[in-house]
């Protein structure tokens, strides 16, 4: 690991972020048509990948079916709006449109009705009726008091996200916290689970039984942890040192636990790039949430933003650009990245000559040392 | 000690300063009722680690009553308006409204008026009485003019600031210069001495007897030190550099000095960065300038912005934003970082999973080596 | 070569742009008159080591001529408009007027038009009459329908190019791909093939029997293939491997393959730079684009903007500052280093004391660590 | 010397700029009365290490004998238009009020009148008469031409200036070229020479015989060489190269060279950074040329903005913004560090604690690895 001396006796380590680097292309080049973007986790297969995050802007029961349709994954925040109201559309349009400075005291409001329990089970049902995979995230210190609610309600994939969250969460509180090790194990639901930054953090995690994790602190368009904190390592040593944690965890166990990288993402030369950093699929917010299936309208933000003490995220105006499938697979008509996801990945694996993903994840990559260097 | 060789034969380290760094969540979270974020100075216990800059335009007798009430420690400038005028509150008036032009020539006016010792005794009182912790600020060429005031008013915490301080100020002039060596150890009050940014001059300051020493030079918002003057290092490297002559103090002598950072801090992930550094507290202008109870209603500069041929800082204008309690513990109603310093200090170290102060500073901190790294 | 590790176990190279590097004066200086701008290609002798690069907004026919007469070498696309229309110019003026959101959609309907036969020995065969080389691209995946029509329009060097073009293209499909080493030998035609970006993909294309090849994927100014696939290298770096590539080549097989660098030129000093890294010529696109003579009219794009689904580019406004022969040779009437590239990169010689493009080569390079480094 | 591939097999150093360095204090401080700003050349000592730019806009003999008069040196440009025509003065104000778009023309036109030895004789007469050092440049072309015109005139310190300027000019035209290795020798005045950028062109500059070396390659305000030629080594390593060819120098020859670092000094911590790496003195252009005195009326440019091919640097308006000995002694009235230069200068060896250039010339700095490290 490369280090500096930040001063005399602190050492740190060198983190880079995707923007710090680029893909080289190996000595081949293939077809488009002929490159996989296919994916699998537990029972499931999809064909690209792709995980909504779970923000109410972002994924309703109505686009988790149509993302589930195309290939990817929508995760539904089951403490958002859709598990504390009949009908939040009301509620979504009217954030959508309210001016900048009075949407925080709002959604304090929004999010202070309870969550519910029928309605959580009644959004999962609505996916699954569907035929797509049913996944909805839970926050850890809910996860407990929801668990037997989504289990009973077939969830398919069950989400435990936080800022960060660790394997040994310490209190010296009543109740007892939650002991991720025996609870994961416990559930018949495939977990993923995460934020997570470090080597060891992620190891902590993949040891619960977790059948993926989390990577990414504070990395999102929406989040400002790093500057409210302090705290957060940028993506693509983020998803490396995962990376690393995974190989030992496998050698381990023979269990492999899957990466998904989860950071403000905007194009498919952003998602190729985590894959080579090692990740096995992406956790997408913004660019999604440009969607005009979108429930957030072309804004998004998330809980974070609503927290009641230290917002850690604003709502953003993304704008509501094209459809899903749009998004997903194009046409593009211009050259920002944004459109058409899948098609710039697989473009970029077929101009590297990578014919999947587990290929594209031993892709050679360069670091930029300089803005100017980008060039 | 990393170093490169800027030409052939001159080496020169690497200097970084805290937004260079990010704090890495450790494998374990805590709850962040279960975070301490206290430290004690000589006799004096503060339930924050915030000592406010004695400028101005941000410290008043009033204001450091409250600061003390609030856990956090005001210093008083002992050489400022409130030393030199009965009444200064409509010269604060008049300088927050001057255009910026004109602010360079009448702080000059201002400051020309002679310090009184009837005053400095009075301010002190005023403090004292409130039964916080009184703290002053005296520069070293006025020191041993004024040390006998403060005394006998009975300072509970003496603070010698400049921009760079020594302990061996060499003079050819008449008379003799102040000797720290001798001088800090005579006084019966506790102080605080700096700036000063390099493990020599850090540790020589320690060996004077101060009980902690200010490290920073230029790098606060309000300062120009080094544009004007090319000197200074960053600030992540000056503190841990000071952590490191820390060190060897306590080794040497078993005193443990307590480093104050002081440079530009604007949010309580900055403080924390610091704190992972080796500070034990933080030195707050700007940010407490933009309370509705600081005197310097939403502008502040302080004397270096007066120096008669010299200036280096400027009036700068943060606006009247929140209160002192708000500033400090919240709620925060956007996610600037900038409200509730203590609330993301406290969350900033649940999340890496530290449960006070002295744990925070052993944590891990990365380098991000560019801008976009920062993603 | 010089790594880092991104994070426990993947390492990274770090890789330069031409902004990166700075050449360093020898100890001797040199008259500019002395110096030698001229290059060599197969049978080839050129006076300028400038290509201008075969998009529509850049070389015509009349433009192809002008730069032979003036000593470089204008590589018409086979593919554009003047092998699909008989007269392109009305729909060149049409899209240099179009608004930019109108650009794209114009630009596929245009391509839409098939190539002529025709059309593209007829071409070939206007700009041979006019005695200067004629030199013609085509993409990988036509140049075998492509290659009878340009040999018997008697074509002089053929240039074969493609965002990345490898020599192993893979595919599952039918027809079998081109196999490019086999290809090129069978040609009578020079041929120069690109881009690439690495050691192993330039070796392996200078196996194919290659007179040159083209060094640069999207790096040129018009180009958006980093943002939108995430793929490439910066273009210092690509040079100078390619350049060992090259070594390893001539030693293997007495063969000297040339190197042209290919994006984003703007100046005789970006001209120079690409050479000391190891470029015998480069492909100049934009700078050319802002000729009177160029067929777009002060703005160009080229085709990859016109991709139907994943457009990689977009109609760049360049302006029309000035004749071909001023861009070339100058006068220059402002110090932007727009105008006689040709002037600069014979007086950055002159400077630093280098007669000829093969001594440039060895110069000495700085890299400037940081934007400000660059003062 | 730290170097880095970037590519395989070409090495690069990397090299610093004096934005990317600072100074750190060391552990004493002094009196800013008791720190020595003085240097000597030859026979000449110097209250200042200030050399006024060789440009028309900066030096005019009445503003080199103010220059003179406050300690400093200027160099009046003896191929400029004060040796072109007797009263240049209504020129000067012509160039200062002309658009943009039309000085480059203009300056054309002026500078196409022959140079008249009778002017340039009377001007360092005129300069001589007042008692102050009495210092023209020529450039390395026409030296031989002037020379016993600058000699006859008893001009004390002759500067021998261009771009890049080498101690082995290379031509195949006749006559000879300027052998500066034999003609340094052969004159009775001082000479210094340059620019030049590296420890070898450095090093053979001396060994002419020169008593100083200027050193800089298209660093300054108003050049823009480094973009046009893409030549220049930044300056903190240029001068610290150039400082190991005079200790080379010296321990052949026993004489001390003098370092003149020239290229956009703005403030007196450009100046004391520069140092600081190894000059002795620097040459300072556009910071003079916004004095009151200024021939140029608050805009400049010189020469190289008149090359008639290939102009490399532009007319750069600096506004007039005080008085000489203001820019050079103060007050400043604001923290921009363009006032007091020699204020700023002493104070910063004054908070480092060195009393003399040469003692200042030892101190460390840090390189700021980014932009963000800078606070």
């Amino acid at each position: 690991m490369p280090e500096v001396e930040i001063g005399i006796g602190k050492s740190a380590r060198l983190a880079y972020g995707l923007d710090d680097v680029a893909i080289v292309p190996s000595r081949r080049t293939r077809d488009p048509e002929d490159v996989d973007l296919s994916w699998e986790i537990d029972a499931f297969r999809f064909d690209l990948p792709i995980v909504a995050s779970p923000m109410d802007g972002v994924v309703s029961p109505a686009t988790a079916v149509k993302l589930g349709e195309l290939g990817a994954v929508g995760v539904l925040n089951l403490e958002g709006v859709w598990a504390r109201y009949e009908d939040p559309e009301p509620l979504l349009g009217e954030i959508a449109s309210l001016p900048a400075d009075r949407v925080g005291a709002r959604l304090r409001q929004i999010y202070a009705e309870p969550v519910k329990s029928e309605l959580i089970r009644d959004r999962i049902r609505e996916i699954r009726r569907s035929g797509v995979v049913a996944a909805g995230s839970v926050s850890p210190h809910r996860v407990e008091e929801l668990v037997e609610t989504v289990t009973r309600a077939e969830l398919d994939l069950l989400v435990i996200q936080g800022s960060v969250v660790s394997a040994e969460h310490v209190t010296k509180g009543n109740p007892e916290p939650l002991n991720l090790k025996t609870f994961v194990r416990r559930l018949d639901v495939p977990v993923l689970v995460g934020g997570c930054s470090s080597y060891q953090a992620a190891l902590h995690l993949m040891r619960t039984g977790a059948a993926g994790i989390l990577v990414g602190v504070g990395a999102g368009r929406s989040s400002s942890t790093r500057r409210v904190l302090g705290v957060g390592t940028p993506l693509a040593t983020a998803i490396a040192d995962a990376r690393a944690a995974r190989m030992r965890h496998l050698d381990e166990t023979g269990a492999y636990v899957h990466l998904i990288a989860d950071g403000g993402f905007r194009t498919g030369g952003d998602i190729a790039k985590a894959i080579v950093c090692g990740a096995d699929a992406v956790m997408v917010g913004s660019a999604l949430a440009a969607a005009h299936e979108a429930p957030g309208r072309g804004s998004h933000g998330g809980m974070a933003a609503a927290h009641a003490e230290l917002p850690r995220g604003a709502r953003i105006d993304v704008g509501s650009r094209a459809s899903l499938e749009r998004i997903l697979y194009g046409p593009a008509d211009d050259d920002s990245g944004e459109l058409n996801l899948a098609g710039a990945l697989r473009r970029a694996m077929a101009l590297c000559g990578h014919a999947s993903l587990k290929e594209l994840q031993k892709a050679e990559v360069v670091v930029l040392p300089s803005q100017d260097g980008r060039r």
